[in-house]
């Protein structure tokens, strides 16, 4: 429950229009798009501005009342979830485009803008923002940076990280700063923008984003190639660097999620192989097709069964549509779907696809792989039933078995879906007590109340995901 | 002097061959490649492995004793003078290139590696590590880190940060944390990887370091256009912009600089033109070829009363060689350089030439201008003599006009050499009250006791160069 004096702040700060506490309209921000995790906020605010959002983390601080900033809710790691009770504050009226700089190959906007609307926006003007999520049409930008989305392209152009050139954001005290800027060198200070990129939300709001944008490739080819054996594609992966070609995009399925997306879309897709690499190059021309036919040599060398390649952009474009159904595919399959992201690196692809294949064998569960194959982000994915308490412990003793077979093989817990609530009692193991006492000492710098986005981040106690039922 | 009690165990730990506390022997340590700026240390120390720099840390804490991280000296801002005594950290025996991993495109080594040999022994392997800072022949790349030195490559290729993938650092307290790794992805946590960078020695001591390597491009061009004014060369550079070219090199010398360099080198350049503009592109050689043709038709649209396209890579070389000459020859001129790094976005390039020269005017200094062009990264290098300290004191008056300047510009007060002694006074007028506090929390939460490189980054009260003379 939000104390009167709190309601009437809020309301005295962003209208009636923009607040909301009926139990029934918090539902929808009492969760994310990780399964199983879950709880009610007291109040849901949406401001306007800036100066609305620092009056608000104001009262929040005057009042020591939880907040959680929210983009669009499809967050991978519970990141939004109010786990705590307290505000959610909504951002997304915050989403204007307000300049792309064509002079200094920048885009300014705020960070309920929408990541596909941004590429959009950019590509007209010949210009490119390559960080693509798989929430790419949904997903706001702000979270993007909170989480610091990776994508499809992150072997060659790297992640959200690496385009995020200043923000404006919002300490837990009210106080608006500025990082960064339109500079493409700027070493003054400790690296505030990179600090808040990935921060999830947990030590300032983003209330505005710049971004560096690159010319946009010329031209783009796609080929898929299929192989009898998991180690093939692997070596294929592998021989594709070794020629010292960076593709745009190496994609990897596995059998049962080439399965699910061939039952899913009928597309054709052969379904009697072990596993499906789908490669997209971009850049100019005459590159991308001297690059693309090296590719596909290399993947015949490797054994690939068949690799065909695109005729023009509508046909790969109907490849690469076999990539992005692998998500829908599969949930269609089972009640509940878990998608993780374990990742290790490149050269250690097809031991933990193995390794995830016998943890599942061994725990009795279902789980598929799909990933980046050119930057070891694997998305195993587990297919389950919330409503089955012995098989969702089952389900997490295979994660927790695949976390730790990660770090390892060298890798880490998690690629690009954040810590958030899913990941918090692994921190310990991935860095060690130092470090994590280190991260504490700069959450403390930014919110010595802790009351920015609790519970994330840092555990509390208990791996576990739990279903919370909250009785407001 | 150091306690007897200190110096003891800093033997007991590296041995007597790496400490030294005779004045004679101190005093190399007692600067770094920026003018003005010295103090002699107490003692310097040579560790030679993690665990060294461990136990001399968990020393210095439980003496409270100051301690200065050094790499080769070569740095631009003071980062590495001892200005409040204690003992200068030489990281130089850390030099070993422990892997380089062509299958996950990694290289790991220790802090104290020349950058060039580095760059060297990964394009023999035809790989590429972009970051080319002008001091590349003697830096240490544990410096590069610390400083997050650019180079001439900053525009298409980015920075020391958009290349350390992870590292190995000790704390204040003597602990050891590991961050990132050879993973492309990975969000597990606060971004302590991207915080060290650039942090200038300050927070932890750098004891490893893996970056992530590019294939080699496979040609490389040079050309060299000269603008009668300086409009012309800017709008040459913002015109390449505009056709969505992104050269690998753009670099910019104003009238005096050329000058300077032709009176060094006698490689026969003009010196009655305004303004001469450096350019490389590389990539596939068919790619190469077409962008530098549309890169000199551009200049001459522009404007341009030469465009000179090197035939082969010695006359590339050749035309390269009067940039990298440029320190060299302005240093000639009189007895001291003052190398500045104020930094504005790329657009505003002319505007910012403009004011520098009139700041020099009014002031009566002599500014001499050059840098990349293409990321807006000039180095107004006043030349000067520090024995009169009447000119020290306009030349100090003119580079707070043009920080100020490049501030209202929308740029910043350091691109590339960092905060250090020269800039600290700065930080503020940079970032406001609210931000540097939340620097200085982040600076606790590594070093409560405020005993590595103290008195860096954060200003105790004056923006003015003094010489220290400090009697050991």
């Amino acid at each position: 429950m939000l104390p009167a004096q709190i309601y009437d702040a809020l309301l005295d700060i962003v209208g009636s229009a923009y607040l909301r506490i009926e139990p029934s309209q918090l539902v929808p921000y009492s969760y994310d798009a990780t399964p199983l995790f879950q709880h009610l906020p007291d109040a849901v605010v949406f401001p306007g501005s800036t100066d609305e959002v620092a009056r608000i983390l104001r009262l929040c601080a005057q009042t020591n009342t939880k907040i959680v900033p929210r983009g669009n809710g499809s967050g991978l790691s519970g990141g939004a979830v109010p786990i705590e009770g307290g505000i959610v504050l909504e951002m997304n009226r915050l989403h204007a485009l307000d300049e792309i700089d064509t002079a200094n190959l920048t885009a300014t906007f705020g960070p309920g803008l929408v990541t596909s609307q941004l590429s959009k926006a950019v590509e007209a003007q010949g210009l490119f923002y390559p960080p693509d999520p798989g929430s790419v049409v949904i997903s706001s930008l702000g979270g993007n940076v909170a989480e610091c989305a990776g994508g499809m392209r992150g072997l060659k152009y790297g992640v959200t990280k690496d385009y995020v050139l200043g923000l404006e954001a919002v300490l837990p005290n009210g106080e608006v700063i500025r990082t960064g800027g339109k500079n493409t060198k700027d070493v003054a200070g400790y690296d505030l923008t990179k600090l808040l990129i990935g921060s999830e939300g947990t030590l300032a709001v983003i209330t505005e984003i710049t971004v560096k944008l690159l010319p946009k490739p010329a031209a783009k080819q796609t080929a898929m190639a299929l192989f009898d054996t998991l180690s093939q594609a692997a070596a294929a992966v592998a021989a594709i660097i070794a020629g010292r070609i960076l593709p745009a995009t190496l994609e990897f399925l596995d059998q049962p999620t080439l399965k699910a997306v061939e039952a899913y879309t009928h597309a054709g897709l052969p379904t009697d192989v072990a596993a499906l690499l789908l490669i997209e190059q971009d850049g100019a021309a005459v590159v991308v097709q001297e690059e693309m036919e090296r590719i596909a040599a290399i993947c015949r060398q490797q054994g690939a069964r068949e690799v065909r390649l695109a005729r023009d952009a509508q046909e790969g474009e109907a490849l690469m549509s076999a990539r992005r159904a692998t998500l829908p595919a599969l949930s269609r399959l089972r009640p509940t779907t878990i998608l993780e992201d374990a990742t290790v690196p490149r050269a250690q692809l097809a031991t933990m696809v193995e390794r995830i294949n016998a943890i599942a064998a061994h725990h009795g569960v279902m789980i598929s792989t799909f990933g980046h194959a050119g930057d070891g982000n694997l998305h195993p994915t587990a297919l389950t039933d919330a409503r089955n308490p012995e098989e969702i412990e089952a389900v997490e003793q295979a994660f927790d078995d695949i976390f730790r077979t990660a770090l390892q093989l060298g890798g880490t817990i998690t690629g690009e879906h954040g810590v958030g609530l899913a990941k918090a009692a692994y921190m310990e193991v991935r860095f060690g007590k130092a470090a994590i006492e280190v991260m504490k000492g700069i959450k403390r710098a930014f919110d010595p109340q802790g009351i920015l986005n609790p519970g994330k981040m840092f555990a509390a106690q208990t791996p576990r995901r739990v279903v919370v039922n909250h009785d407001p």
